[in-house]
């Protein structure tokens, strides 16, 4: 007899409308014989996107990235490519250059790694000329050796911050700054590095009206085997970790390797519905204009049972900020001579506090750089750089949780509507070439709508959302293309209720146009304009010219109405003289869940027949009349002949 | 940039057939105003099935449970009922007497204990009068208190072993023997017992051929606290206890406590996929004649994760009992004063081993009881009654692992095929009243059939298998009545094809009766019989007389050609004069994926209409005719009317 303990839980939210690939006609590029178009970069002054894909980078109109306005090959040489096969890997796929590395240096360069071969390799690509400056750097370090393994990096202040894997293998992890005056890199030790999947890293700079002498810092995030958890196999563990910009290392201790080196576990579950998600996916800072911090966004799916689950957290740099400035640390400790277990740690902590930035009280106590930090501080930092105290998500939850998808990148707008309430609004995209649009109304997930951004379902590779007012786009790279999408389909609601049962924060209804309009925030929103994020549509004028079709059939006949609705949320119900029609009988079917079939017609089939969607919004129906169609069925005298007689009885 | 590391796999073997509950009649048994038939028991020499529910026991007729042979209620007094609202439980729900222990005691009586609005009683029927003696005994650590408590108990030797919670809060676990002369019960220590669900207890004895002088042992199933294991948040582990029949407790340490009380981890897990089932819900002990040992069939859930997944893995009674007999400890140690950590003991252990029955080497040794056991040996398991080895499921995975499901009970049947093969069918009972039937062909799971057991989707509470032959059947109790449902539905299967490619070991074709039989074991097969477990229906008879239904139409109408299949795993093909038709054209249309429309009949549409289907076995598509139509459309003279015409154009 069994107790149930486990429930099941239905985190199902459906898009509202599906937009086939053909349906939107997105720009997209696609160069014959490249792939991988994995690496985007926006210049927002100059309207270009960059691409880096395998073995080649290319320059291309932001506005329409079908246009492309430069290309640049880097390709492997056949001897490089022979002796990257002589150590048994892949002359078609393993031993080419793939683009990792793509960061603005100057206005006028940019900073470029490849994988090549096994090989990395970076140079500086003249964005006046298109041409690489062939300075051949080693990019160990930087870059992947094996395009197979994972990745991240940021520019700050001319220097780049890089987590990759440092060897041939794979096996030595490594999350460096590369600087000629101050070169920084992490430990080579478990408690430092346990096998990480780098996902993202970015810098947030000091806040303008924060603490004097603040120093900037470096996120990284990433996914990596878990030392302080133990299941019936091994777990992972998402983590941020952070460095700081003015680090310089230690003297004796910690020596070209960071002082402020710190990581802590992500949390992203739902312990009431035992959902732990795990895997970290992505992760995007947003910055919105006016709000004082930037935030976190992180996708994440579970690694145990996932079977089609995803998840967003979102998090607050403060959060993050306060578990490395006050929280405890960890330690590790040895059980019964050969089992290394990890606690927390609650002796004492020196002073200045290990991994800390230099601030002005640092300085104040005259720690004017990490080179004079006492070794004490230095030590405990090399052996504590795990906390104890996990970041926890905004709200102490999952903002979204979605089965049977599988997310790989998001992107986050924040968006005022027409009565000034902002929306963050979220482009996450899927492991089959789709986007999705989601924003938190009332507490709960309402996935605006799904487009279909590459036609062949490649995973999305890639997103970036360009920020410059009236022209704003999604770019998605996957392993095929680029594709580049409007943040919204307003346009394509052809009615007021259309437009408002989106409850899309970028869509307003314009009566006088009769047209459902894309808000810009540089216009000065219009008075009559109607959005009800409530989904209330009730404001809507009224259909005063009610229009129909007419429709003559003979008796006897079949008849066949057409209706047309894109949302999934909403049920189609056909009226006959007012009267709900139950299809599915002998004299009643439906065809694709839309046009209503009326059998063997008569006289009594005359009449107008309504075709309405029914949709739930906030436990209300909106009831929508999407077509009327006036039939008419003429008699035609009977011939002597037999009809519709089955005659041969059914054997069996 | 993000790495994928969570693979989304697809787990869904789909049940071939659906058998809704309308189209199976099955017999079923249901007494108005009596809720929770929960506990069920077979006498097959009686063939009678008794019937525990909520203040009430039925014999019923085994071969027809809706024939009621006897009842008896055993309700709560108003008084008590009064008592047990005082305590804040609901008067409706709660305080009221579930049966929970329903076992038989001798040929002429059962014992039986119920809830009893929290005061667990317990009481002997007379199955002559069917009345109860009115022995009152306390059931204090045989029934629970609480109805939504765990609990399970098993009758040996007249003796009853239970597992449940020994108070009104439920917070003390206990693991007992009911026994006049030798009272044994667990201690009341978190090593022991850590927050456990009860899900399954039975006896296996001693191997008849096995060493001499061995002991008869008690299993106890159930899922309770992991101490070895820490994530995110509490994570709970499926484990096996066992005790020893002959076990009389300590003499000093441990009196009338288990001295040969053992527990060990259950792994029911696929590390590839990332799957771990750690919720056990049910578990069946496997006792084939012929074979050697029985095989525990356990039944789980995951605890992370799930939304709808359920795995079923089989355990030999070896390997557990390797684990107990030769396995590794675990400790618990200390860390930094604060923290308690399991760890494999790796020091000396004591001799005899601890937690181990006395078998004739104990008693050459002078150990003939437990009660002269050396106080190091009682110390020692007192302290470490928890293995460090895992129990392993044969072919260290999962025999079935089944996506958007929720099993609750299982039952197996291990039955011949024609050719001799041995198969274990798989009775799965789901938490929306419907039963899966599967068996492993091939390494993979095919579920043969899925029936709707109760017509109001209550989850299945228990499920019973009889094994008297040729009357044999599966019964299931719900909340809101006991079914008894065949084991097959042979009869059901028209064709050779169906019959076939059901690859349901009870059923074959029987060509000169031409229907699908159920074999009966004691039956001896005939030669004729066509049966392949593969699916291959090459040896099925070619149907020499193919039957057609005629139509005639009239020009100008619509014609529905009908075409019956209940595979799920096919699809409907429609061929006219032997070409394949393309459905959703402006001419053809199928409605309810099954049956084909033709729209505005002409000449050109007469002929012979064929409905195939199509049935992917290994591989290999089956292909079987339904269905042949013959079409004959008549001309009509047309009348000087406007037919078919949209006149007035759409308007926005």
């Amino acid at each position: 007899l069994a107790v149930v303990l486990g429930t099941a839980v239905a985190f199902a939210p459906i898009p509202r409308i599906t937009w086939e690939h053909r349906e939107v006609g997105l720009m997209k590029f696609q160069e014959p014989g490249i792939f991988n178009y994995s690496a985007l970069l926006m210049s927002e002054e100059e309207d270009t996107l960059y691409v880096g894909a395998r073995e080649a980078i290319f320059a291309l109109n932001a506005l329409n990235v079908s246009e492309k306005r430069h290309e640049v090959y880097w390709k492997v040489s056949e001897d490089k490519k022979a002796k990257c096969a002589e150590k048994g890997k892949s002359k078609q796929t393993e031993c080419l250059n793939y683009i990792r590395v793509l960061q603005p240096l100057s206005t006028t360069s940019l900073y470029v790694c490849g994988t090549n071969a096994f090989q990395p390799t970076c140079d500086h690509l003249n964005l006046t000329s298109f041409k690489f400056l062939g300075r051949n750097e080693d990019g160990k370090g930087r870059c992947p050796f094996d395009p197979a393994h994972s990745y991240t990096s940021a520019m700050v202040g001319g220097e780049l911050y890089a987590g990759t894997s440092y060897n041939f293998l794979g096996s030595e992890p490594i999350i460096s700054r590369n600087s000629s005056h101050s070169p920084l890199r992490t430990e080579y030790a478990i408690p430092w590095l346990n096998e990480p999947s780098f996902v993202f890293a970015d810098v947030i700079q000091k806040s303008p009206d924060g603490t004097a002498g603040e120093d900037d810092r470096v996120y990284f995030f990433f996914t990596e085997v878990s030392v302080e958890y133990e299941f019936v196999f091994k777990l992972m563990i998402p983590r941020v970790a952070r460095v700081c910009k003015g680090d310089q290392g230690g003297l004796r201790t910690l020596q070209k390797k960071w002082t402020s080196f710190l990581k802590a576990r992500l949390i992203c579950s739902q312990p009431d519905s035992g959902l732990v998600f795990n895997i970290l996916q992505d992760v995007f800072v947003l910055r919105a204009p006016g709000s004082k911090e930037p935030i976190f966004y992180a996708l994440f799916t579970p690694q145990l049972n996932n079977v089609g689950l995803s998840a967003v957290c979102a998090y607050a740099v403060a959060a993050v900020e306060a578990v490395f400035s006050r929280g405890k640390y960890m330690q590790s400790a040895t059980v019964e001579q050969s089992h290394t277990k990890w606690v927390r740690y609650n002796g004492p902590v020196p002073t200045p506090r290990p991994g800390a930035c230099i601030d002005s009280e640092a300085r104040a106590a005259n720690y004017s750089s990490s080179l004079n930090l006492p070794d004490k501080t230095l030590q405990f930092v090399k052996d504590h750089p795990l906390m104890d105290d996990s970041v926890t998500p905004v709200d102490n939850r999952p903002r979204l949780i979605k089965k049977d998808v599988n997310y790989t990148q998001i992107v986050v707008d924040r968006t005022q509507a027409l009565d000034g309430t902002s929306y963050d609004v979220m482009f996450i995209g899927t492991d089959r070439g789709a986007l999705h649009k989601a924003v938190i109304l009332e507490n709960e997930v309402h996935i605006v709508e799904e487009t279909q951004l590459f036609p062949d379902s490649q995973p999305v590779q890639t997103l970036l959302l360009s920020s410059k007012m009236g022209r704003r786009f999604v770019y998605a790279g996957s392993n095929s293309g680029v594709v580049q999408a409007p943040l919204a389909y307003c346009g394509k609601h052809s009615s007021c209720e259309d437009c408002v049962l989106a409850r899309d924060p970028y869509c307003a209804w314009s009566p006088p146009t009769a047209t459902c309009i894309t808000l810009h925030q540089s216009e000065s929103p219009n008075r009559g304009w109607i959005q009800e994020m409530s989904g209330d549509a009730s404001l809507c004028p009224d259909k005063s010219k009610e229009s129909f079709r007419q429709h003559f059939f003979k008796h006897g006949g079949t008849a066949e109405l057409k209706c047309s609705q894109k949302s999934n949320l909403a049920q189609v119900v056909w009226k006959f003289q007012n009267g709900v029609l139950k299809a599915e009988s002998p004299k009643y079917s439906l065809v694709g869940r839309r046009n209503l079939l009326i059998f063997n017609l008569s006289e009594g089939d005359s009449g107008v027949y309504q075709c309405l969607s029914e949709e739930r919004v906030r436990n209300k129906i909106v009831s929508q009349l999407l077509t009327k169609h006036v039939l008419e069925v003429k008699v035609v005298p009977r011939m002597p002949v037999v009809l519709w007689t089955p005659t041969a009885p059914a054997l069996p």
